[in-house]
């Protein structure tokens, strides 16, 4: 009957054990786990450095087809397979991002997975959790007023105050801050200027906390944001405002991983969440790093469709992290084949495998795009119960041209029980020792040649263009030292051109750059390709209108 | 040797308690408790309500002197009373104020307590803490977001957009964003109007959140805010707005008292912190009425000196929440003695009778005004190494001369041990049946009478001035059925009159009122007497340069 539950419904149902079990189950010691509730914790810093000296665990990579309205259920897949992979009698552990809180107020808020494969408790993660994300506002917010401070007090560095390229940050969607002028008000209060706020998950800070090893790494990396420009265009430094400490202490308890637990009561990390377009989409290097040690399988998510998450997965964190994936599973629904095949979302009903066949081309081109990273690679077909057999048939008999396999899940419906197949063939392929992971470009390679072989190899683009003067700025930073820092594409994620109606796999488009972006301390370069909106608005009729307390003091409307 | 040691380095040496053993003490259910690490927890609303029954403990205010550079001691001798009363065999908790993240950034962040009597773990409470002042300014600017985005869908509310009373909120000092520009860019972005943001502790909803009852009592004041005016000046609430349900469910767990304790392992809440000037400045009615039901003793603080802190725990907070106060303790220090007597800061050190006893009119009018409210007083002299036996002499034979007793108490050095004499007189005093509790003014007397008699009554001020536009105004409210509102006077703490640097007892001064505004969801009037700053700026140096980890993983710089 789970079918017709709401998916809110099913997780507040669940049997949840409390988080010091769950910890135990990890061999994580009482002291060692600071709770959040009776259901949520940390691990202590300490305990994560103990651990540096045991061996990895495998580490799987779940990405996806380019997202349509038809949904695909990444997140789900990324639960139910790490409880498949439980049920096997594996030990095995889910590596996610945490939820953005000002987003839920505009739309309804996400699940963390979704039926029968989700992570809980559901609320918690989609309102304040363990405060993660309102440390990086202090910490990013801290920054910007000590900026402005600096100049305040006479601007001793000397900071051109029309290139304080440093904003502030809330985790609210409120498109009034997005273009602000402060300081008015006279003498007391400082010298106007223009600026805005963005919301928190496009923080650098938030991309930093995800990337960085350790505290020190942390704070080394919050110093070395470029935060400001002097006439001469010279950078300043956040460690020249002297704000590194002090965010570093702000962000103390942030930088360790949240354990919480699936449905079935299987360990989960939930931890981080950077933007996946302007900084590279994926839960934080420290829990994914842990995870591998206290787990044998460690099964994680990029955000967006392949093109943009797994290549940012690999190109930036793995390579990054040092972390070495040992296989990948690229979920694809049918419904999603059809929407790709030209159907629209109200014609999906009826079955349809010539639209299936066709659209089967997008997600032909992710296996193989994955494929050009060493990672081998599965398809995971997410069940839905309109499916027909012949449109499934279709998907399998299309990857089986590959060189791939898909496999039907139906942990949604199911849990565990639904997906065991594809955990038995995630096994077989990680300890098949078939992976010989290296990011798509080296180090050395110039910054304009990177994007173009992300453009070209990935996006299967004719060209990559851009102004002289985007190209200048990319000549500058390679001078200034930040040559062999890999890029961070900001694309829609809806195509592989940068036209999101461009479904398929469109083949000989035109990437064109319209900006680019130094994050010196998170460690990549931005490239803008489109329209990038960093402070979300509200839509007419906010979610937030609805949301309040029933009268057994339960959440209603944000689900 | 505790006089060598540095309140923080006392506060880390603390031999502290699992939580749940402190709760266990007050009879609370390990399922009740909701931890925060192993040092802190929330207490269930759902515990709270099933206390409804239980009989109520006495409650004792600690105020003091008006402050002084010198120093009183407040907080440090309402731990060491909460101490002492454990000591001599009562059961006692302390009931205080929270800490605000963003001025520990500018000058160095306060401890709770000091010396011997400190409510632990210090750090965290000057830092995130349980994540409630996290949570109010995301109640607070989802309010601001929702009214600008009613307005850039039309406005069907016909807000006037010049009459705009919501501001935003940000725990931070941030001069920068007092006086700013919002919603620029053109028609994606909005309509152009000016605001600026106070810090979080200054926001209604922080008051709100420190009266409100329960959840339902909090949504029906969050729904009461003015948040602005039509063209007409009829105002338009937070409920009209629909933000009231949404803001709940974000403050539900903040709305939970958090649950520390001393140094003496004796239970704690610290939960609020409005403002003292513009708010209520006492923690919450949930904090105080909660720990009235789990001890036999509450001891509890009203923010800067008794002319305005123990005026609005009388004339606010227990005449809205029902509270009886059995006694209070007026602070004072010999060495604060001799600054009202006109010594200066560095001049402190030699003996001085004359003029401790010159200084004691500042003592002796708050003795007289707490009494107004028919609440017996002791005076608790909190002991300095330099005191000599003859000035401590001379303050309680000055006190012996109003009919009170002034009490030397070393706690700050000794702990409980120090505070004996003082627990057993406040004893002797609660249990006499003396108080007989009532607010200093009617709820039906007229808006600007209250002023008068706050002002002629407490400050001995001889007349209260105000442009013919602020009596209007509080007309008007009486109008619109806001007569009845308690008064919140915003003045200088420095002084009983608006001169801060008018020590002693002055009296026949002139209170001019520059402004009055409207806390409808707080429930009172903000009368303000001076220059109020509701979002402070960062020093030439601020301490957050100095703030960092050192290599044991602790926290420098910060205390």
């Amino acid at each position: 009957m789970a079918e017709y539950k709401t998916d809110i419904e099913i997780a507040r149902a669940a049997n949840k054990k409390p988080i010091q079990q769950i910890g135990e189950k990890l061999g994580i010691p009482l002291e060692d786990l600071v709770p959040y509730g009776h259901d949520k914790a940390k691990i202590s810093a300490d305990f994560i450095a103990r651990q540096k000296d045991r061996a990895d665990g495998k580490l799987i990579l779940v990405t996806a087809i380019n997202p349509t309205p038809a949904g695909e259920g990444k997140t789900t897949t990324t639960v139910g397979l790490g409880d498949g992979l439980n049920r096997i009698g594996k030990k095995a552990m889910i590596c996610i991002r945490e939820a953005s809180l000002g987003p839920n107020f505009g739309m309804k808020g996400g699940a963390a997975g979704g039926g029968m494969a989700q992570v809980v408790p559901m609320e918690e993660m989609n309102l304040h959790f363990t405060g993660d994300f309102h440390a990086i506002t202090s910490a990013h917010n801290l920054l910007s007023a000590m900026i402005d401070n600096h100049i305040y007090w006479g601007n001793e560095l000397e900071i051109d105050a029309r290139r304080i390229v440093w904003r502030r940050v809330m985790d609210m969607n409120d498109r009034a801050l997005r273009d602000i002028v402060v300081n008015l008000g006279g003498v007391a209060n400082g010298f106007p200027r223009q600026t805005g706020f963005d919301i928190t998950v496009a923080s650098e800070v938030m991309a930093i906390l995800c990337l960085a090893r350790d505290l020190e790494d942390l704070q080394q990396r919050l110093g070395s944001i470029v935060v400001a420009y002097r006439r001469d265009k010279t950078p300043i430094y956040c460690r020249d405002i002297k704000a590194d400490g002090a965010m570093t202490v702000l962000l103390k308890d942030a930088m360790q991983p949240n354990l919480v637990q699936t449905m079935e009561n299987n360990p989960a990390f939930v931890h981080g969440g950077p933007f996946a377009n302007i900084a590279h989409g994926c839960n934080s290097v420290v829990a994914t790093t842990t995870a591998l040690k206290l787990a044998d399988y460690v099964v994680t998510e990029a955000g967006f469709g392949a093109d943009l998450g797994a290549e940012k997965f690999f190109d930036i964190k793995c390579r990054k992290a040092g972390l070495k994936p040992d296989a990948a599973v690229i979920v694809a629904t049918v419904r999603a084949m059809k929407m790709n095949g030209g159907i629209k979302k109200d014609d999906l009903g009826p079955e349809n495998v010539a639209a299936v066949e066709k659209g089967c081309a997008n997600l032909g081109r992710h296996v193989q795009n994955v494929k050009k990273f060493g990672v081998p690679v599965v398809v995971a077909i997410n069940h839905f119960v309109t499916d027909t057999e012949a449109e499934v048939q279709a998907v399998k008999d299309y990857v089986a041209t590959l060189g791939a396999e898909a496999i039907l899940c139906k942990h949604w419906a199911q849990g565990s029980a639904g997906i065991e197949d594809l955990a038995h063939k995630v096994v077989e392929l990680a300890e098949s020792g078939q992976a010989q992971f290296a990011p798509l470009y080296p180090d050395e390679m110039p910054l304009f040649d990177k994007i173009e072989t992300i453009a070209k190899s990935i996006y299967h683009a004719g060209e990559v263009i851009a102004e002289k003067s985007v190209r200048e700025q990319l000549r500058q930073w390679e001078t200034q030292g930040y040559g062999k820092l890999p890029i961070c594409m900001a694309k829609t994620q809806y195509s592989f051109s940068t036209d999101p109606n461009l479904r398929g796999a469109p083949s000989g488009h035109t990437v064109p750059v319209r900006e680019v972006r130094l994050s010196a301390g998170a460690g990549f370069i931005v490239v803008i390709t489109g329209e990038i909106m960093t402070m979300p608005g509200l839509p007419r009729t906010p979610s937030s209108e609805k949301i309040c307390l029933n009268d057994k003091g339960q959440i209603e409307g944000l689900f």
